[in-house]
């Protein structure tokens, strides 16, 4: 993203989600990277994956952080969070914040905790 | 589900989700599923799971014909949709169609190229 040293002083959004072998895997992601830019263009936004597709939520911190963020919000794009997601993903965030001390990172509620999704996928499943 | 042979005659909804080998994965799934039958009850609704859950689209296809269903619609709540799905699931419906040849099969857009889902998690993301 060009201009992003100017944005230094905002949170930074990480868009995380699961990754794959398939590079079109990710476009669903990086299309809610492009809507939050829009949304709010001083906002620094990141897609970050778990495995198999980069980058890896350590270097999406690592950029965040050297781009001026001043604090980082972790969003799982995730629907379902198994017990992999649920304890290795708070453990991680552990390490970043050892590794980032002065920034904080907050983790949000996976998407599929939120009420709004699940009642828009349930009006999507009616859709004929 | 009870009372289902008495909503014969209607399309059923397969809700198919990729799985997982912890059962509270599949509580947003369910949730979905839910909601689903609270706006349209006489809406047969399944889950289903390409691996490590119960039960299979191949169940769950046979449970809505034998329950009665006339036609059966699969919407993948699949964020992403890698190779494998794009190409796997395509001759997975070929074979369900060839052992239901009277029930109509139709395969809906993965939740991630619904623009109204990236619209909300964008918005989701940005809440603080």
């Amino acid at each position: 993203m060009q201009g992003i040293a100017q944005q230094a002083g905002t949170w930074g959004i990480v868009l995380l989600a699961h990754g794959s072998r398939d590079a079109r895997w990710r476009e669903p992601i990086e299309a809610v990277a492009r809507r939050v830019a829009e949304r709010a263009p001083a906002t620094l936004v990141r897609c970050a994956y778990l495995e198999l597709s980069q980058p890896d939520l350590r270097s999406a911190m690592a950029d965040m952080v050297a781009a001026g963020a001043v604090g980082v919000r972790v969003v799982p794009l995730f629907l379902g969070m198994g017990k992999h997601l649920r304890e290795d993903l708070p453990r991680l965030l552990d390490d970043l914040r050892a590794r980032h001390p002065h920034v904080p990172l907050e983790l949000a509620s996976a998407i599929g905790e939120e009420p709004e999704v699940l009642d828009l996928l349930a009006r999507i499943a009616l859709k004929s």
